[in-house]
């Protein structure tokens, strides 16, 4: 709509925010930090967003004080390897570049707006530590990436007993909060109001109110993915149907639809991140099988990483399969609760009841058990610390039964939640990109309403990650005009 | 770009077609038909584009006669019941039922436009028959779809020795010149001329001249995908990078870039056909198995099913394995030059000479060999007719070297080939769609521009025959204003 049929703007700042997760938080604490009058915008009743439902996990690395004090070396460098190739294919050198060269700064930004890291190091692949430990692997020691990159962990988890991203957002919110920073919330953006070729402001409704709010220097938008619009999901992301989705309700394409309206070019709309109901402890001590009974990735990788194989590759068909000594090495607390739904005597037993080909998990186990009786997987590379063959008794767990910890909600269908990757496509600035290869004046874009690093793979920590870095940046140069 | 930028327009007409491959063939000659007057744009120096190319397989069904003719009976419904599985997840159902309902009178608008089919009958997985003959199975006789439609084949192939598409567009061109529908070359469209919110024509290009062509009724957009733009290949199709392509060159995603500058939606960017460098008369004899020499699919599917099953889940590190008697079964025709590149007296020797872990391929023989012997394949259900135990010596052929038919081109990296899949959002009547859900005035999409009968899923013929379907739909359409 544009600015010519605006009557009067009901509210007029400098630059508008348009979503309070970490993004959002981030573009109006840097934009305030520049000087500017900022409003903040977010339809739900309080800020946090799905940013505050997130493990709290982000991904720093270069040598952060966490690492250092962990006793862990690295560089920009390694870290840029390893996410070019873990985020890919297609990922975005050039803004993995700049978020790798900016880590250690981001990491000091964000400790300097309270977010509290401990220096503790959990040492087993999980999707969230169940202490309260800083710092954990997110695959970077995991085959193919040890050929690609030197190890070392950069997984930085918010400090909390559990999810983190409550603590995140609360940090952020009060740091939001001392910067003066106006915040409307049950306040949802309607569309965009353009000035010519330049995003003005918008229009946005409060309860049964319109409101048209004017931004003299920029608008940002960080208003999540499009995992809750089951329309977008069909249109862009087939093979997202019918999942669970990990979010606050609100990702629904929102702002990735105001934009395009103004001729914002979008990306990559059908990646995504994939959790399954899957206890990585439990699947590095034991196998990952598919429906026939066959391994089909390293136990140890990313967990996020088996999530996108499992359901890319394998229709989520997928089952963990171990032995008593390999589940009774995993604390409870780690466990989330599963239990195996299936145990027999024998591995012909347990692919029977589990209604497998005879022979198939016989096979595969037989094999399995072969070589890491040699601390050898020639097939998939698992590391030699996690290789042990698997004695009887035996038990499988179906990752499509799903699993309900506490902080997680239950899993959807066939045990996976999804948040989508795609978004509008954004230069390092923020700057959303038309469809011509320009940018839109006026109109900036950060987090999952944005094309960030990611190409077709996915790490923890690299939303909340991306989310606050460009959305620094995309506050910045909003203020800026 | 607005009409009244526009001096003076150098040409008139009613419908303007810009395109002409099968697609844009068809819309022109059913706008013809309704008495329009057509101009046809191609920015090649002759029509046929990728159509041409391809091996002139047009799906149609629900008992022709050429099925008649070869002994099958077939309704619209179990065709619609089989493309709905092969095509998806989320198929386009509402265009798939249109399609399979109108294809008995599509099989006539053919053949009364000079298309040839002849009544012979290729009873085995391939390509393309080396035959001339004019049904085939594409995959209707393949579990799972054995469990979900009563099977008919329904690949009916252009009477051609080798490829088809050539025969096909020289009798749509025959049509095309007999109907009065004028055509110009060498002319390359480059951006739409609007009147409002209509699309009224577009602005183009003939070598050194710019021409404004005004379409008084409708534009209709027949300008192929986008497999040859890198660019849009890297934001909408990540996986497909670097990949042959499956085109004349031109399938450079114009009409789908002119049609979202006037506010058009796109959706499933990501999807493809995937043609892989296999024989499918050998694989079917054999095993099709990843680099861990698993099997992963039955070898008896369509092969594009195989195709995209090889590149989606197995980043194209597939192997054909099989024995000297399924070679020899195989006639030198069909066979297109493959030979085996590797041979061996035991299977151990042949993992060993192609570098599979030891045991790996072994495994796996061992578990089809022993139910073969039973006429059995619970791992993937294989039909049991192609169910024999494989016996020394052995071959394995890398699908990645790829082979060069002579009218197919030479394969690109990892021997695949592709085309896209994505494109414009278009209604029953090919109407465009823009972002809010509406149509676009006077625009319309047919052939792989437009978003098709496809979710994932691809089948050969459904392209041509979505193509000139909706081609004539969109046609028919546009000439009524």
């Amino acid at each position: 709509m544009d600015a010519d049929s605006i009557g009067r703007f009901d509210v007029e700042v400098d630059v508008l925010v348009i979503g309070y997760g970490c993004a959002g938080a981030a573009a109006a604490l840097e934009a305030r930090a520049c000087g500017a009058e900022v409003l903040l915008l977010e339809q739900a009743g309080g800020g946090g967003g799905s940013s505050a439902l997130s493990g709290g996990e982000i991904y720093l690395g270069g040598g952060t004080p966490i690492q250092q004090a962990c006793g862990f070396t690295d560089t920009p460098e390694e870290m840029e390897a390893y996410l070019l190739a873990a985020l890919g294919p297609q990922a975005d050198a050039e803004k993995i570049r700049e978020y790798c060269r900016g880590s250690l700064d981001h990491y000091g930004w964000l400790t300097g707006h309270g977010v509290p890291f401990k220096p503790g190091f959990w040492d087993s692949p999980t999707w969230v530590p169940p202490t309260d430990d800083g710092l954990m692997w997110l695959g970077e020691n995991a085959w193919p990436f040890t050929d690609i990159a030197k190890p070392a962990p950069r997984g930085h988890r918010v400090t909390s007993e559990g999810f983190g991203g409550k603590v995140l957002m609360n940090a952020l919110s009060a740091a939001v909060e001392a910067a003066g920073i106006q915040v409307r919330t049950n306040t949802q953006a309607l569309q965009l109001i353009m000035d010519g070729p330049r995003a003005a402001g918008v229009l946005a409704r409060h309860f049964q109110d319109r409101i048209a709010v004017r931004a003299r220097r920029g608008v940002v938008l960080a208003t999540g993915g499009f995992a809750d619009n089951p329309e977008m999901v069909a249109m862009h992301a087939p093979l997202l149907t019918g999942l669970g989705v990990t979010s606050d309700g609100g990702d629904d394409g929102r702002g990735i639809r105001m934009a395009q309206a103004a001729g914002a070019a979008v990306q990559r709309m059908s990646t995504a991140q994939v959790g399954i109901a899957l206890v990585p402890g439990l699947a590095v001590r034991g196998l990952l099988v598919n429906d026939v009974g066959q391994r089909f990735i390293n136990e140890d990788q990313y967990p996020g990483l088996l999530g996108q194989a499992a359901l890319f590759r394998h229709d989520l068909a997928v089952w963990v399969v171990l032995d008593e000594q390999a589940f009774e090495e995993v604390p409870e607390a780690e466990r989330w609760g599963v239990q195996p739904g299936f145990v027999a005597e024998t591995i012909g037993g347990l692919e029977q009841e589990i209604g497998m080909p005879e022979g198939a998990l016989s096979s595969t186990v037989h094999e399995y058990n072969r070589y890491a009786a040699l601390g050898e997987d020639p097939y998939f590379h698992k590391a030699k610390q996690w290789l042990r063959p698997l004695e009887p008794p035996f038990a499988a767990i179906d990752v499509r039964r799903g699993f309900a910890p506490p902080e997680m909600g239950s899993a959807g269908r066939g045990g996976a939640e999804v948040f989508t990757l795609g978004g509008l496509r954004t230069g390092l600035d923020g700057e959303v990109i038309d469809l011509s290869g320009d940018p839109v004046p006026g109109l900036f874009a950060a987090g999952r309403a944005a094309s960030g690093l990611h190409g077709h793979g996915y790490l923890s920590g690299t939303s909340l990650g991306d989310g606050t870095f460009f959305g620094r940046r995309a506050g910045a140069a909003a203020a800026a005009g």
